[in-house]
């Protein structure tokens, strides 16, 4: 029997249901593939700590770099997080030609490109499904079911934290923060959750994932961030009149025509993460909770979505063996799946991008109010699809959704709507995706 | 450059499509594979026809054998559906040695057993993501992303055209002739919707799933039928009620402990295809009009959905050049991944199945009547979990979702209330799927 040795770094919730699994699965894969998997060595970074996987203690080290380095490790599943030491250590199994899995998703969307090349050169796989979309797959469909579909857009839910919360404010009327609360009691939310909620977690995830449909490098500083901490219950029951709802988004799109860019020219790409009004009706509204989903737009296949569990400990250390099982049968078998030097995308900054908007004004309730407001929009290019009016106590709100239009003539009417007399206070501004209009 | 050359049996929608699709993406597979895939043979059964593709009429011929034995083709394409010939020439390619790229599903849902042992035997690739849902990748990452995850059941939507009816139904509250007529108008349907709507065509894909998910043959005749024309818009109302909505759809699951069976032992699995009530917060009750998704349970990913166009010609060229493009460079790489040899699967007789059940009744409006109904089902085993009274006429209408209770000890109630003169008629009897008790 074929035999695979694994160095195992870190053993957090990921590393601890990893463990768990190879042990439950080690006769089936065997059966599958004929390789024996094993974890020989698992690294952290003190082996005081009691730990719920059943290994012999003289597994556990505190060396990672050793057990990178022991010629009795034929791979190395990397599950640290974080830049430094993931980094150096993921780089060093590369060049001693040793397979790398990993879930590190801050690693690959600030120093993917470097990481792939450094695999290419050495012949190696470098394997990274459960970094994006946790126990969704999402890497491989798109590098190997879609290899020939040109992909138009991608527009995720992939994070479960302000998924959860936003579902809350929908279904229980909840406010943002009673909703955090509660996210952060039930362990969906980190005590301090900036990363989730300003966007940082999906726009790390948007990176990698437009950097592999579009074959071009993006990374985490080229996303446009929006956070949902501005999301008001009044705004969630407006998109549920309009027959919408408010999801956390992240939208990566092809924004040059591929017809026209050149097979060696790097593609034009816009990455952005922000909350969004979405039709009732569209796939990605019946996302709830803290599930996540991956909605796909291409040429020919049409649209498509992979839905599921983008975070937790199980459901991660399932993808993170689906990879692991990869590489091990490409060990034996040769012919590692990398995907080599990639070219930087060309990216397109958000204030030439047009999608329809939803915006509300509260302004003073006196005849010739609306008249003057439509003249600013009209002036910057801006035209109305609808409007709704409803008096709120001396004033008026007025709620408009407007055509396709483009972000910077948009924020230049809010700019303009803010010198108005009459206008008391600019609302939300927020973009609608997944419209008929925003498709076509 | 690296070529490889296709023989294209067949060319219907798919055929046509692909013939399309290659031909705008040829530049853009060299550049991610290095391999210029072409297309030398067309057969057809007619050369009169004219062809909406753009190649040399040179390129088509009538002797689909010719072409499969011609030593100018690397690589067949079959698209001609049915069993034969194309099972003949599947078989024939195969034992040349040529790797086969199939969308056909009743040929894999009768005869894959025997084809994927040949393609075993003689070291090629049989690749068929496009029979089992069309452009919704899901046979690679059953076979890749979660070969290491223990599959407890999927349940799909695999129909369009059933999914197209129940919808329009549901939506609009048309009964099921004209719902069915609307679909027939819209090309949704054939003319003769058997084979969809008596649950054939998703009897095949759903053969096809158990095998894959599983590792052991199911075959059509294995799984247990229902058709969706019985469903009225009584049902549907009912069901919306009650907070669900009626979907038709293919389960494939798993009966035995993996725990208990040995690996050497096949798995014993339930395969059937009916229309359920599923919870209208579950996934899959958003799956709307002709759209297709397949809901997986694992045991470590949790919930998992893939949804997408199930059909269509585009959508499905787009998973047969997926296919061709992992086939092509396995030719160049050596490799191929293969089923191999698989056992039989056991399978569990529709009787010995349990889940909750819908269940309708008209009965004499009298006091008393209630009573005796609930005895019967007490004697037989099916514990009431909620139920409803409706006057209609002189009757009454009763409606009672149980707890879950064996599928043959429902049947046997239904036949003793038959034998009562106050029962009137025993209306729908329907399985509810994917409730938490059905879940749990």
């Amino acid at each position: 029997m074929k035999r695979l040795r694994v160095a195992l770094l870190g053993c957090g919730n990921v590393g601890a249901a990893l463990v768990d699994l190879l042990d439950e699965q080690r006769d089936a894969i065997v059966a599958r593939t004929g390789i024996d998997i094993t974890v020989e060595r698992i690294a952290v970074r003190s082996t005081a700590r009691q730990r719920p996987v059943a290994v012999h203690p003289s597994v556990f080290t505190t060396d990672p770099l050793a057990a990178v380095e022991d010629p009795d490790t034929d791979l190395v599943v990397e599950v640290i997080g974080g830049i430094e030491p993931a980094r150096s250590l993921v780089t060093r199994a590369i060049e001693l030609g040793k397979p790398v899995v990993t879930a590190n998703k801050e690693l690959l969307a600030n120093h993917g490109a470097e990481l792939f090349a450094a695999a290419d050169a050495a012949g190696v796989d470098l394997l990274f499904e459960a970094a994006v979309a946790g126990g969704i797959p999402l890497v491989r469909p798109l590098r190997e079911s879609l290899v020939g579909e040109p992909i138009r857009r991608i527009v995720g839910i992939v994070n479960g934290t302000t998924n959860y919360v936003l579902t809350k404010m929908s279904e229980s009327g909840a406010d943002y923060a009673e909703a955090l609360a509660e996210a952060q009691r039930l362990g969906y939310a980190e005590r301090d959750p900036t990363a989730d909620v300003e966007g940082f977690d999906a726009g790390a995830k948007a990176a990698i994932i437009a950097t592999i449909a579009f074959g071009a490098v993006v990374v985490a500083g080229d996303v446009y961030h929006e956070g949902i901490s501005a999301v008001t219950a009044h705004d969630i029951e407006t998109a549920r009149h309009l027959g919408h709802v408010i999801k956390a988004i992240a939208v990566v799109e092809r924004t040059d025509d591929p017809a026209v860019t050149g097979p060696d020219e790097p593609p034009e790409v816009a990455v952005r993460v922000h909350p969004a009004m979405i039709p009732a009706t569209h796939p990605l509204a019946s996302v709830r909770d803290s599930f996540n989903a991956v909605f796909i737009e291409g040429d020919a296949v049409g649209e498509l979505m992979l839905y599921g569990r983008g975070a937790g400990g199980r459901p991660t250390a399932s993808a993170v063996l689906g990879d692991l099982i990869d590489a091990a049968v490409n060990v034996h078998n040769g012919g590692p799946g990398r995907i080599g030097r990639l070219a930087r995308a060309r990216i397109r900054p958000i204030d030439d991008l047009s999608c329809p908007y939803y915006l509300s004004l509260d302004v003073a309730d006196r005849p010739g109010v609306l008249a003057r407001v439509a003249d600013v929009l009209g002036r910057h290019g801006v035209s109305i699809r609808s409007m709704e009016q409803h008096g709120i106590g001396d004033d008026a709100r007025l709620v408009f959704i407007t055509h396709r239009a483009r972000e910077r003539d948009v924020q230049d009417t809010l700019a303009a709507l803010r010198e108005l007399d009459a206008v008391h206070a600019v609302g939300t501004l927020m973009r609608v995706v997944g419209s008929d209009e925003d498709r076509g």
